[in-house]
This record gives C-alpha cells, structure tokens and sequence, in this order.
C-alpha cells in the first residue's frame, strides 16, 4: 500500500521504517523537506540527523506535508500532538479527504512542566479534534498507548500478550487498520467504538508516563485482562 | 484489623463483606445510619436495602463516618467521588489523623450526561484532593481501577494475572496497603510514586468505561505487560 506517515521524529522513523521492510512504499511528510534534509545535528530528542536514517532506510522517500498525502492512499499521523492539525492542515484537506488517517499521536502539554499534562483532555481529544477539522477523512485512532519501538514490534515485550486499541466513526476503515495491525503482529485488538473513545486512549497517557518512571523502561504495554 | 469501610453502596458492600470473611473487624460508616436501616427499597443502582445486605453479613457493623472513623485503625474511601470529600469531612480529620486512609473512589462527573467524565481530572485528582484536605493522614489510592467485584476477588479473572496500582506519599502506608492487597489475592502491585500519581490511575476511567461497553462485562482488569 501507499502509505504517508506524517512526522520525522522517533516514532514516524519507528513506523515509516517498518512499514517499508514490509513491502509498503512508503514515503515519510514534512513541513520543509529541504530543510529536514539539511540538518546535520541531532534533534531535541537526541534523535541523529534524518538524512542519516535515511541513509539506512534507502526505501523510504521524504516529502513536503502535502505532497506525501497526495500520493498515498493512508495517512499516518505521527507528528507531535501539538502540532498535528497543523500539519495536517499542512498536508491539505483535499489530499486527505477520503482516505484513512491513523492517528497515533497524543496531545501532550509540556507548557506546565513536567509530567506533561493533556490538552485536550476528558471532554474532547485530539482525535475527535482532527476527525472534526477533517470530517471526509477517516481518522482512525489506535497505537498512541504504547512506545514507538512496540508499535512496530510488539512481540518483544511478554511475546506479543498484550491490546491495542481503534477508535472511529468508518468501521470499514477500522478494518483496514485492525489488518493493518495484525501485519506488524498486533494480536489483540480492540474496537473501543466511536472517535469520542479516543478520549480513553489518550488518557492512558498519564498513567504511561508514570509508569514508565515507576517501572524504569517504556518496554511495557497495557494488556486488558479477560 | 480494625477497618472502617466509608460508603454503602456496591463497593462498599463488597468490600466490606469480604474484609470482615478474612476476619477483620469491620464497620461500615454512613452519613446517618438511622435512615441507612430504615430504607427499604432498591438503591438507585439496584442494590438491595443495606439492611437486607447486613443481614446477610452480621459481622459487619454499621456507624456514622465520624464513628466508624473513630474506631477504626485504617478506613477506606468507597464513597461515590462526588461525595468523597463531605463524606470524610464528615468522617472528621480528629478521627482519621495519622491514619492510613485507603481511596478507591473514583471523581465520575455524571453532570454533563454519560459516559461520565472525570472532575477533578488531568492537572489534579481526587487522591490529591483528599491528601490537601487531610494533610495528617496517608492517603494510598488504589483498586479504583476496576470492578467491585475484582477488587476482592482477582483470581476471578484470567487466573489473577492483572495488576493493581498504589498512589501515595508515605512508603510505610503503601507497604501496608500492597500487604492488605497481596491478602485479597492482588499479585501484581505497581507502585505508581506519590499522591499526584493519582491522577493516572484516576485517568484510567474513561477507557474503562467504554471497555465495559465494547466488551459487554466489567469482569476484565488492566495488565502491566511486561
């Protein structure tokens, strides 16, 4: 499939690098791409230059925001949460409309200190944020509840014996990425219903995050228990 | 042990009934238990009269919050979240000062409709909430993260291989709490940090619910993968 993860940061890496080992052709978006290409310094993240993960991941092709929607028939957003309507507003309403978007990212507040916090939180979230900013498009929430490296590898915590969970309006397209799921060995999925349970994956992130401190590794992942 | 149980609907019950069954001294607190006994129809949830109930559990004593406070070594929050902080105003801080105050309530918002949301949620929690109130008394949030039932008898689902969280800013507190858990069949307790960890096990509600509705039971548990 043509496939446009949105993002350059770990996690697009993570699943823009996964997704090209299994056969997609995939191509990974940016707000400048010759800008993202130029950097020679490693990100806040400690993440190495993109052009030098490239190198490895020759497959792969970098794109403007736009121009991987446009040729792709599944979007994937992995920008930060703070910044992901804007760049799918970025991307273009009529390069997306019609067409899954994969919400993997989460709406961390890091404007209070840390832990970050959520915004938006309880009463909205940001998958509902951009299924309303983009009502044509299918915006399928799954894979924001665990580390960037499980998403793509999920048998290398507890042999895979864990859940992940969708959350949309388009059950034909909560389909397609439960399929998709499955190929990159996603056992246990679970349809939480509409794009307002995003509101529930999303607020798993708190407790992640404390987790993570608590436990003193992010190779963890919530399994529900049955 | 001499435990006060706060509240006197499911959780309550359920947790009080099966204190007293491992041989505590148990007395259940309520705002006025003259007209707790007096009430002789179905709650609001469908739980039959507590009188009904004690009668089926003698061991099980009934107080006001003030007195089943006062007489009791550690007492449990089972209180509706709405209600938790007049309940325990109530309860008294003379009679629960340096005690061990175990929270298991949870902050549901039924104001706005259903699914409930969570008030105080995401930069505070109900745990903290309770701690400010009460700066004397250790408060240790745990077993709010699922069903009544589970909280008593985790074996019943997946053999018990699920996992409990404690919240809380006194290490001797949680010792004893983790003991208290281990001694209702809890294997797996997480240790989360302090109070202000609350709000991610609090955070964990809104995805609960909606798995009660995709899963159609609430005999499930989250597991720690790992």
């Amino acid at each position: 499939m043509k496939i446009a993860v949105l993002g350059t940061g770990t996690v697009g890496r993570t699943v823009a690098g996964a997704l090209a080992e299994r056969g997609h052709d995939v191509v990974v978006g940016t707000r400048d791409p010759e800008s993202t290409v130029a950097r020679t310094e490693a990100d806040g993240m400690g993440n190495p230059p993109f052009a030098q993960w490239q190198a490895g991941h020759a497959a792969v092709a970098l794109a403007s925001y736009a121009d991987a929607a446009a040729q792709s028939e599944l979007v994937i957003n992995a920008t930060s949460g703070a910044g992901s309507l804007a760049a799918l507003e970025a991307a273009g309403a009529a390069n997306l409309d019609g067409k899954i978007l994969v919400d993997i990212a989460n709406p961390l507040d890091f404007s209070q200190g840390m832990p970050p916090s959520l915004n938006p939180v309880n009463s909205d979230s940001l998958g509902e944020q951009i299924q309303r900013a983009f009502p044509a498009v299918k915006v399928v929430k799954t894979l924001n509840t665990m580390n960037a490296h499980l998403m793509v590898d999920p048998g290398s915590v507890a042999d895979g014996d864990h859940s992940v969970f969708v959350s949309g309006n388009d059950a034909d397209a909560k389909r397609a990425v439960t399929e998709l799921l499955g190929s990159l060995g996603h056992t246990d999925v679970i349809d939480l219903g509409d794009i307002t349970t995003a509101r529930g994956s999303e607020m798993l992130l708190p407790i992640w995050l404390r987790l993570w401190g608590a436990l003193g590794t992010p190779a963890f992942n919530f399994k529900i228990a049955r």
